[in-house]
This record gives C-alpha cells, sequence and structure tokens, in this order.
C-alpha cells in the first residue's frame, strides 16, 4: 500500500465517469473517450528566456554526445540517456563514473520539456536547471564544470557554435549556455504520431481493439488522475511505495514529511520503452508494473482481461523515436 | 630512434622515385602520382565464410550499440568506437569497465575491413577473430560470452534477427555468429570520398596546392613504404619508440625478440579524426606525431612548409563518415 494516500479526490469521479462513458462505448466506438486526452503537440512549452534557434539545437546535441565533459572522457550524457534504448539505459539504476551505481533509476528525457518538473524528486523546476547536474555529480559524469568548460574550449568549432548559438553573449562559452543548449535541444526529443495520437488526431484504425479496451480501464480506473495532459503526467509528486525501495525521494528536496516517499509522476509516453520501472528499476516487466499502480496508488488488484489490455494500450503510448545521425564532434 | 630499423630496402628507392616525380610533377600538375595511391574500394575484401546480407549487417549494428552484453550493461562496442568520434573515444587510453583504463589507444574501426591484421598487436587476424575480445576484457567490457549471449537470448527479437542473419542455422544465437554478424557490420564502415580519392579519380580540384605538396612529401620521405594500399597501411608490424611507451607490443603475441616493441601500422585514413595518436595514445597533435614518425622511422626532422604541408595531406584522407541512425534496441 501507499504509505501515505495522495490520490486527488477526484478520482472518484473520474472512475464514475470512466464507467458511464465505458458503457456508451459500445455504440459510439470509442469516439468520446477522445475528451480525456490531448495529442502531443509539436513542440513542448517554449521558455522565452531561451530563444530555440537552429544553432543552439545542434549545440546541445553536440554537448549531449559528448563524453570528454566527463571526468573519464567516455560518458556523455547519451550513455545513461541512451538513443538506442528509449534515451534511457534500461538497467534498474544508472551506472556512471568509475562503474558507481546510483540510486534511481534514468528517466527517459523523450518529451521532457513537457515535464513542469525534472528528476525523479523534482528537484529543478526546468531542463535548464536540470542539464548541469549529471556533469557535476560524483556518481555520474564527475567534472568540474569549470574542467569541462575547459574541455570544450580547447576546441575552436565549439567556440564558433557557442557563438552561433548565442549571438548577443560577447563571451558565450559558459555553463549558463551548456545548460540552455542541452535544453533546447532536448525539447526536440519528442516522440508524436504513437498510436494514440493517430486514434486523437480521428484515425480510428490506429489502436487496435485491445488498445481501446485497455484505455477505456485507463479511464474507468482513475489513472488518468496523475497519467494526464499531452505527456501523460501532471508532474506532480505522490507518495509511493514501490517494490525494495527505502529512497526518501522528494522529502530529501523539500523536507516536508508529507513528501517522503513521494515521487514524480513518470511521463507514460513509450514507457513500454522504458523499462525497468520505478524509482529503482526493481520491476522489469509492464504488465507487473501496472499491478503495482493498480495495488499501491488505487487499491485494486488488476489482473486478467483488463490487464492485459491496460498493457496493450501502454503500447499505443510509443511514438517516433526522434532518429538522427550521431553528431560529429571535434 | 627506432629500437630496431625495420624500413624495407625499398625506401630508398621509392624515395629515388618520389625526387624524380616530384621535380616533374610542376610540368604535369601531380597527376603521375597518383601511380602511388589507391583509392578506397567500395567494400573491403569479403570473406567467404561469412556471407554479408542486409540481416547480418542489421543484428551487427545492434549488438555493436548493444550496452546490455558489458558486465555494467552500459559499455558497448560504440563506447570506446564512438560514432561522434571518428569510431574512437579521442582519450590516450581507452576506459572500460569500472573506469580502469587499458594499456593502449583505442583504434578506429573505420575502414578495419581493410586491415590484414587486427588490434594494434596483430593478435587477431580477422575481424571476426577480433569481435570477441573486448566483450571480455576484464578491462573492456567484463562479460563472459556465455552471460552475454544469456541477455541476448532474453529478447525474442534478437533470436529473430539471429535467424533471419544465419538462415542455415537452425541454433543461431552463439558467440561465434555474434562475431560474424559485427564483423559484417564493421565491413560496411567505410569513409569513401575523400579529397585524395576524389582526386584519385581524376577530380585535379579535390585536394589544395598545400595537400598536393604534402602528398609528394608522402612519397619522397617514404611514409608510403608501411602507409600504403587503398587504407594506407601495409598491416605489417615494425618496431618503433613511441614517446612514453613502455610496450613491448607485438612481442606480447609471437614471443620473438625481433617484435619487441613492433606495433601494427595504422590506417592514415581519418587520421585528422583518429587523434590522439600511437599506441598509448601519447600524442595529441597531428604534425607532432608527423615529426615523431619522421624521427623514429625515416630518421630525419620534419619541419617548417614540409612539415604543415604534410598535416595538409593528412586532412585529404578524411572520408565520408557513415551516416546513420543509431538503431533502436530492445
Amino acid at each position: 500500500m501507499a504509505r501515505k494516500t495522495s490520490r486527488p479526490a477526484w478520482i472518484a469521479g473520474a472512475a464514475l465517469i470512466g464507467f458511464a462513458v465505458a458503457f456508451a462505448a459500445q455504440a459510439d466506438e470509442y469516439a468520446q473517450y477522445r475528451d480525456f486526452f490531448e495529442p502531443l503537440p509539436a513542440m513542448p512549452p517554449l521558455p522565452a528566456e531561451n530563444s530555440m534557434n537552429q544553432a543552439r539545437i545542434d549545440l546541445g546535441r553536440m554537448l549531449f554526445f559528448e563524453p570528454r565533459i566527463s571526468a573519464s572522457g567516455v560518458i556523455s550524457c547519451a550513455t545513461c540517456h541512451n538513443p538506442a534504448l528509449g534515451y534511457t539505459d534500461r538497467i534498474p539504476r544508472a551506472v556512471g563514473h568509475d562503474g558507481q551505481i546510483g540510486e534511481r533509476n534514468t528517466p527517459t528525457v523523450l518529451n521532457s520539456g513537457f515535464f513542469g518538473a525534472q528528476f525523479w524528486d523534482g528537484r529543478a523546476a526546468t531542463l535548464e536547471e536540470q542539464a548541469l547536474g549529471p556533469i557535476e555529480a560524483e556518481v555520474e559524469m564527475a567534472m568540474p564544470l569549470e574542467q569541462a568548460l575547459e574541455r570544450i574550449t580547447e576546441f575552436d568549432i565549439y567556440v564558433e557554435r557557442f557563438h552561433a548559438a548565442f549571438p548577443g553573449d560577447d563571451d558565450p562559452v559558459h555553463a549558463d549556455n551548456v545548460a540552455l543548449a542541452l535544453a533546447a535541444f532536448q525539447r526536440t526529443l519528442n516522440t508524436p504520431n504513437s498510436p494514440i495520437d493517430r486514434w486523437l488526431f480521428g484515425d480510428d484504425g490506429a489502436m487496435t481493439e485491445a488498445q481501446k479496451r485497455g484505455m477505456v480501464a485507463f479511464v474507468e480506473r482513475g489513472c488518468l488522475a496523475c497519467h494526464a495532459g499531452p505527456a501523460f503526467t501532471d508532474s506532480q509528486f505522490h507518495n509511493i511505495q514501490t517494490p525494495g525501495s527505502t529512497d526518501v525521494g522528494r522529502f530529501l528536496v523539500t523536507g516536508e514529511e508529507q513528501d517522503r516517499h513521494a515521487f514524480k509522476t513518470p511521463t507514460l509516453r513509450n514507457v513500454a520503452l522504458t523499462y525497468p520501472y520505478f524509482n529503482n528499476g526493481e520491476v522489469a516487466a509492464l504488465d507487473q508494473a501496472i499491478v503495482v499502480m493498480g495495488r499501491e496508488m488505487l487499491g485494486v488488484e488488476l489482473e486478467g482481461q483488463e490487464l492485459e489490455d491496460l498493457v496493450a494500450f501502454m503500447h499505443a503510448l510509443t511514438g517516433e523515436i526522434p532518429d538522427f545521425p550521431v553528431p560529429a564532434l571535434p
């Protein structure tokens, strides 16, 4: 059970609505369920403070793949946020500098521009605030920012690219701009055109019957209470006891008792690709993760056909993964 | 100085020829130098034992980017043979499992299908023989092959892909086929259309004047004695004392005194991208590497305009880097 119930009060209401529309679904082929979901917009919200020009995106892409801003010289953002693995690492907990194993499962950066908070505990509000943390973290890239900047400055092409990306900045090679460029690039890592997106845009055949039944269960059971909006996350923090975890989560950030064992709702977009699950990556299988969520957050045992349908629906959230060649670094 | 001179006797001859054709070059615009070089063929020699079908190449690409066949779960072939970094790592010596630092500089896999020997010490003759070594090596991926195969077998898609790649093999998920697939993929990692290739095919403007002068110096000085053929390597072993190295090189393989401190001639294709240089990666700058080669192998001090021209010529060996999206792994 969840250590503290933090389900919004309207879950019960949503469940009732879900029941009502489920009943009607057979008549109108699920169409009214479209009101519960939002297709992924072409772009996440773009902050006025980080104007997203192509030069900035390109520089961010280079920095994302750049291993020499780590102490070992071989760990880049793309090591744990691996493009081959859904921009995560598909191991329970991140492995970083000198093989050290971190405390938490690597979250995907796909669609992260749509998140209202970053990291499992929300210790950063924005991608810009998030970007530099892993470079300096001792168990990740373990590189003091000043040294990282020195390495970058060795390459004329990087200096040129910073000038192109930040034309108003006379001395643009500094940590704030590294964060801005990385954030600008990450805002392009979106996964449109998943089956549910295509279905929301009107293509009735884009989801299978099982996926549509799973969608109904998802609404009925109240999963939508937290996994809502274009990225299927409310970006809020909810108390949960995941298998094997002793992590106090957001309590480390706020010191508030109510945040003990609270974690940010993870996106469900591409969830079939971003296993293993939960803050400690202890659950490898998607169906098992759904069972845990039912128990911990909803107080129900999900099983049988309904569980299978929910798994099918989760697969309907897999979109088009960004597809570009690895940048050539200097 | 080289600990043992291993220059072929015909270097002196080549130098004389070089002098003669250099003298004539002003009249015919370097054209006769075309006889000294070979453009990169579209494909390296393909062994009959490893039929190169598309399914095998695609499987090899997946395995090349697959970090879960390492003990940590985060090191793949592409970690050290990084596509962003000329399929090498651009650090002096390879960093592997738990941050251990290896003895030698990571060689590029670009054009490695053209090499007649693999590894700095030639302990593997072919790409097939080479492929499995780094997976098991304790300082690299540190993964017993049986465990690597168990991890692969967990994924239905891999099992399917092995069947597609090895249609004659009833039980195709085994180490030999991992090696065949990786080798097949690596034989596609070639870099055609460099300036010298385009010049060899007849485009007089493909190389700059400095590059052409550097080409003349390259022939005159006898560099071609070892850096010959389509990949600019004879795939032979030559004794050399590189700065800071105590590595006995090929002696470890053969136990023959004559092989003490002998290393395979590295390819010069894309040499501008594959810094730092030599078996221990101790020399970061291309011009300095050329100076060392002059001293150690040719007994000359290369400097001034000639050195600048040789550097320019090395840049003429940079080809088109393979350009494909990172594969999606299961």
